[in-house]
């Protein structure tokens, strides 16, 4: 039987029929253990049989009624036990049920591959209740979290049970112990490799940072493969060192200008020689190598299949290219790509356990946890990272994850603290400490800051994006390698004239938050007093000016490249700037009101606390997060009595950023890349409106009928129409919902049961209901590859409460059934359009595809028409926004 | 028509019909909104009727089957439009609308009171379709958070029609701001009070603390109300103050023993005193403020009503309460009361605030984030506090919350900081800076100290609780007074002899914390050195133990008492004694190959750092938490050259922790009330049984059927059965499931519609669906009071997956349904009973009631009887163990 019409259902466009398909990939010993469980379970499903209920079982001989009859005649129809509770006359069909039952063992072969012995008294009738046999995810698609909880409670049951039986008791215990180590093993593992990778990157990146500078020589014992600082350490003044030779020495410069020249000139060449490299490395080796990563973990910690992202290559070129694209100079900061290493980290070691491996949503909870050692070795704040992990990425699971993360950060921590890559015994190099405290007047400029951090992310967030639109938009536009390396000339030649650009980024960051008092080598110049400090200022400015515009445009080029020290510093510089006016004032007015509680002969305002203000304002602007960047700051100064003025600048600069635009860098990359992320904060604004009005309708869906389809017709379907799933109902008069079958099963049975060693012909019936006179050697019964109960919502519940499943229950789709008619679908990706829709205002759409959104949401539109500008739009907009959006861009476009 | 049986459904006995619940408590103003807003949506359903659809409708000429044909004629029988979207020839049924629209607004009044003004033309249709009108929760019940939610978001729906047709859309802008600056008014507000509160305590609690053994003379201008360290200000050493009046030589005693006898005399009478004051003030005012409150709040924010519990007279009653408590120098410490203070405080002014006092759901998300101030001002650690909000307490809103505590408990510890209520510019009184490292020989007696307070805090969990159920079971005890004042005897007997027990906690604490070279003031004897250190540590050791059997018999008595500062204090002690075993052993053999780091001539060995990672780990076994103890520990000590090791201990603690049990002392405790709070971590087991197998049947439910009862048959149905709610049926034949009416609900329209201004006699016809010739005047329609779309499940879902509609969605019961057809209902309780049923061994049942638990568990171990065993039970537990756990305790027994 066909499809009932050629409408849309909720699916987008998709590849045409893969034989490639590699549904062995994972699911293997899973699959296995399922079908085991169900075998366990089986029998007291059957030991439920309404027969064996006791006699007061009241509503029995109530069940004479009109309705209960057809539906009797109906089950006698087709076979179906469909209600094995109320149709008490209906006995178990026992002998098709061992047929089958085989069959199903048969079938099992496929995909498990294990000559069936577990499977053989599978009882058919219950194989076919659970949530469907799967295959892999494909890449690009949404994982369901609820069908990958009930396989890991399945696959821990069924390891008790394995164990208990063991007996040795002991040995079963070591056996859970084991299983439930696996977890530890690889976020220690994983703590392990980042803090030796970040070390690595560290000591790398410092001294290709500085051969653009000058080099090593082997006077004084040093080597050329040293950094500046560790072939001049020991030296109090950095200046003095001698092993330490400029370019323009070493070129044989005589005069001042020429050897000003010939170091820009080598500064120039080695940026943008190290840019490139790192370009044409992220283009020929990992594309997802470029960017910060964060947008992507969100994504795919949120439950979406992203394949290769968190692969070995993306590793090893995100790494190198971190090292290349930091060690150039250019406005980018490696602590977010340090996430993304960490993740990878964490997957490469996930690949070593199956049970872990095989299930995408404790691979999502072990990645959650993992990431927080990136931050950890990034800032040497390894609650900062638990808290970053918390607050900025993880989606499902606060509370286990939290407990991980610490062991994991934790762990990193320790070994980058073991390798001490900058010989100072600190985890960073920004480390510092202060001597003195803060006074009240004080917070003014602290709110000052407060203030101006918010105004830097919001408008941050608005360059970065219009320039990743104009980019996007723009017809010629040279390729991305083009791009990096006129953004590196730009920004080499921009930076060495300025002597706080040409600096490393995290060197500036960490004189800028330095005191004075304590400062051995001012390099800067910025413990200058008098006139001096005047220049001082201006310089500071016009640095955190330009910074500002070179790190809008950098952040999105095909580079790793994150945003976090870039913001800081950029902060950093504002907040010094204001520090050394404070200083001048306090200085030259010491009887102003306000300067009362300083005592005299003591310095009153210590700069370096508005540096570390100002980049915590700075960053909770760009990343609007709070808590994490107070504790960040915290561990990176040891600052407690800084504590309180960090929350205060922090808070204002989110409330100040919050007004410019709701989110904050991270996810407005989500939203310009389109990813299906569904936020779970409760800030989006939901329509208030039925979810009849949003559902795609059973007149526009695809919907399969439980019988009268062969092999052949359901392979044509999947051929003509694109869709990633289809719901299956009774018949076509009466849509009574029998389940779900996603495309993913489907084309891989029917691709299976073509192949040796079922070998069953084109023109072979398949079906989705019990059939008791059916031959299961020679049709098809595809009622286990079925999602039998999947979740559904009335049709009139309301959106928010269909949002709430999605969000909460992780659901790829909801079914609306009334009274067990099916009435229509709802897709994850259904409700990120509608909710993305209803608080943009209109969008031009860009491009083609998006099928089934246009469709689909027009049925929307036309339902709702007259009413929806009210019902819809929060604050008059039009039901017209609901037209579809443009496609996911370069990204991919199957969303479900 | 009466219930089909008499048999038991999923609620608990409930007191008979109350005449005096007050509705009106604190609906009218939401209930009114809501209204207002179905009006509006009300106009885009009919806009959405089935007539007005494309012509695309392609199932339309296909509904002529057998079934859609009775469906209709069903319809035309009851005449409830119960398929809209199907039945496409059944026009809305617009006359009657009208007359019950004005119907619908008269019933308004009876709960808004508004005259009915915004009612006027409510299609009932559209009424009755929502979730049901509400009035307010009875004490000791689950709230519905779906409700709760959906009702805020309405509730800023109509806020924004409100103010966006106000023509100033300045205005309209500025009433929004103000309604979502509520939260952060109370927000402040509590910190304020909170902060101001602590200091209050602090102050009040040290001098009544030092009352017990002097007071402060007139001599050197000081004064009877100040504490001895106030009282000696300015003394270095507190021996050679001249201020502080011993009560030994007060009372003119002349040797040296007798001194010590007067001392201990009057020691013993005032500690009594205090603890007996305490006690009376808990009885005589509010039993609630007995004990540390948290494991009440955990339930609460989990979705529980205890009224009273945060209420004003708590308030005061636990504050005065604790000061006395712990001035009476029990073990027993003011961190976790003060924690309920917090929740107090900010329950307090959410009462200014009706939208949000009057939605139980944001009511929760600010409680959650108050409470972080309790934590934040008890350890000076903000941070710390938002975390033990996050770990310990918060349920379902991680990330809002976490922003929100923030702000909250920075503001409490500001202005604790400014009051300063130890005039040391320090938050705490054991704030300390160390200017030693550690070296990693040291990681081995950390690791040990770690073990230690994991084994510290499974036995005292034990023991703790085992004096709990021996109370619970001795028949003949004396009242909770005379327990109070028996312990507190003993304490004070055992306490005054040893040294370190006589001192106040926080005292003890604050100097075992301290490094020996800062302390000008060695009161304790802890830097001792020589043969005197070993006495020092028996004492500690001593001191200890005795802590750990006094502090196990004082947490549960009858007064505001927390366990987190006598955990810190016995980890301090013991490790403390650890740190000086360590410097001895250092020092006698400074050669050990483990001591070749030490550099000579300076101190290797700070005890003072084994004092707080002892300190962690106590911590960290006693509550189980991780990251949060880090972070106060950090906080308190500044410290973070000590949070690896820290965070080793606490790892470490933890994992021993758990092998001696699952739960920490919060857990225990409300494990041991029997408070229905669901644990949403994931690690509790589930049985792996089909819901099926453990809902109660519709054979064993109360269900109404929609037709043919009167008031007077409902108010009867009300009496004889205590049930909480009754599922709602089309008729007794053919159990459709049309909604859910709680008993709440019910009883009050029963009520209100006896009374003035409808006065119905109890022979009027009442219906739960729409009946076209009813006349609304003289007949009752109780569709707007039952909720219409109840969350429904197939019947054949697993049990994990209701599981996770409880805990996620955070429902108070799922009707399972077939095709439209009713099968059961699982409430929360009845989840919860199978959840800590299946983590016990069988328990012995105490006590009576729990009627539904034992008929519908049976239901449960009927049906599987013979399979069970293997399925319920992890490791071979029977199927006897779903046998009824014992009723609710003294708490209230009513939990749906």
């Amino acid at each position: 039987m066909s499809p009932t019409n050629n409408g849309s259902s909720s699916s987008e466009p998709f590849p045409p029929f893969d034989n490639n398909i590699h549904p062995h990939d994972s699911y293997d010993t899973d699959a296995d253990e399922l079908d085991l469980l169900d075998d366990t379970d089986s029998a007291a499903i059957l030991g439920d049989d309404p027969l064996q209920q006791p006699l007061s079982f009241k509503r029995k001989q109530k069940q004479t009624g009109i309705f209960s009859q057809p539906a009797r005649l109906f089950n006698a129809l087709t076979g179906r036990g469909n209600a094995p509770r109320n149709s008490t006359d209906n006995p178990p069909p026992q002998p098709p049920q061992i047929n089958t039952g085989a069959t199903a063992a048969t079938r099992l072969d496929y995909v498990a591959g294990n000559g069936g012995s577990k499977g053989d008294s599978l009882p058919t009738d219950w194989l076919a209740e659970g949530p469907g046999r799967r295959v892999g995810y494909e890449d690009l698609t949404a994982i369901d979290w609820i069908f990958e909880y009930t396989k890991e409670r399945q696959r821990q049951r069924s390891l008790l049970s394995r164990t208990s039986s063991l007996g040795f008791p002991l040995l079963g215990f070591m056996q859970r112990i084991l299983d439930a180590s696996q977890v530890w093993v690889i976020l220690i593992l994983s703590g392990l490799a980042v803090g030796t990778l970040t070390a690595g990157i560290d000591v790398t990146t410092d001294w290709l940072g500085d051969i653009k500078y000058g080099f090593c020589s082997t006077v004084d014992g040093g080597a050329f493969y040293l950094s500046k600082a560790a072939c001049c350490y020991g030296y109090d003044e950095i200046s003095k060192c001698q092993g330490w030779k400029t370019w323009g020495s070493a070129l044989g410069a005589t005069s001042r200008g020429g050897a000003w020249f010939a170091e820009y000139a080598v500064y120039l060449v080695l940026a943008v020689t190290f840019a490139l490299s790192a370009s044409l490395l992220v283009k020929e080796y990992a594309v997802y190598a470029k960017h910060s990563g964060i947008p992507e973990i969100k994504t795919v910690l949120g439950g979406f299949i992203i394949k290769r992202f968190l692969g070995l290559w993306t590793l090893i070129t995100k790494s190198l290219g971190l090292v290349l694209a930091v060690a150039s100079g250019m406005w980018l900061g490696k602590e977010g790509p340090l996430v993304h290493v960490a993740c990878c980290c964490a997957n490469l070691f996930i690949k070593l356990f199956p049970s872990i491996n095989n299930n995408e949503a404790r691979k999502r909870e072990v990645l959650s946890a993992a990431a927080a050692s990136g931050i950890s070795v990034a800032f040497g704040s390894p609650i900062g990272g638990v808290l970053f992990s918390l607050e900025q990425l993880s989606y499902y699971f606060p509370d286990k994850t939290m407990w991980q993360s610490f062991v994991c950060a934790m762990t990193a921590a320790m070994v980058l603290e073991a390798y001490d890559p900058f010989r100072s015994g600190k985890l960073v190099m920004y480390q510092v400490t202060y001597s003195s405290v803060w006074h009240s007047f004080e917070l003014v400029p602290f709110v000052i800051l407060g203030l101006l951090g918010g105004i830097y992310g919001g408008l941050f967030i608005k360059a970065n994006m219009w320039v990743a639109r104009w980019k996007k938009s723009a017809s010629r536009l040279p390729g991305p390698v083009v791009q990096v390396i006129a953004v590196a000339v730009l920004t080499a030649l921009l930076n060495y004239p300025n002597n706080y650009m040409r600096a490393q980024c995290s060197d500036l960051v960490s004189n800028l938050f330095s005191e004075c008092s304590k400062l051995t080598d001012d390099q800067f110049g910025l413990c200058n007093t008098g006139a001096a400090s005047a220049g001082t200022i201006i310089l500071l400015i016009f640095a955190a000016v330009l910074g500002f515009f070179l790190a809008a445009i950098t952040f999105g080029l095909q580079i790793p490249a994150g945003i976090i020290l870039p913001s800081m510093a950029i902060g950093a510089l504002v907040g010094r700037a204001i520090g050394i006016i404070m200083e001048i004032w306090q200085h030259n007015h010491p009887g102003f009101i306000a300067f009362r509680s300083c005592q005299p002969d003591v310095p009153c305002i210590t700069p370096g606390i508005y540096a570390i203000i100002g980049a915590a304002a700075a960053l909770g602007g760009v990343t609007r997060m709070t808590v994490s960047i107070v504790v960040i700051m915290f561990e990176l100064t040891g600052a407690l009595t800084y504590v309180l003025p960090i929350m205060v600048a922090v808070m204002i600069s989110k409330w100040v950023g919050d007004a410019f635009s709701r989110r904050g860098i991270y996810e407005s990359w989500i939203h310009f890349n389109e990813y299906p992320y569904l936020d779970n904060s409760e800030e989006i604004p939901i329509p208030d409106i039925p979810t009849s009005q949003i559902m795609t309708r059973i007149e526009y869906l695809v919907v399969l009928t439980a019988t009268g389809h062969t092999i052949a017709s359901l392979s044509s379907i999947l051929e003509s129409h694109p869709y990633r799933g289809f719901p299956v109902v009774s018949d076509p008069r009466d849509a009574i919902l029998l389940g779900y079958i996603s495309r993913a099963e489907l084309s891989y049975i029917l691709h299976a049961s073509t192949q040796a060693p079922r070998l069953l012909p084109p023109e072979t019936e398949a079906f989705f209901s019990h059939q008791p006179l059916a031959d299961p050697g020679t049709t098809l019964d595809l009622r286990q590859w079925m999602d039998q109960t999947p979740l559904t919502l009335p049709s009139r519940s309301r959106l928010h409460l269909a949002v709430s499943y999605f969000q909460k229950l992780g659901l790829r789709y909801v079914l609306f059934v009334d009274r067990g008619v099916l009435q229509g679908l709802l897709t994850k990706k259904d409700v990120w359009y509608v909710l993305n829709g209803a608080e943009e205002t209109r969008r031009t759409a860009g491009g083609g595809g998006g099928d089934l959104g246009r469709e689909q949401l027009g049925v929307a539109r036309e339902s709702g028409e007259g009413e929806s500008a009210g019902l819809l739009g929060v604050g008059g907009r039009d039901g017209d926004e609901l037209e579809p959006v443009s496609p996911i861009g370069d990204t991919g476009s199957n969303l479900l």
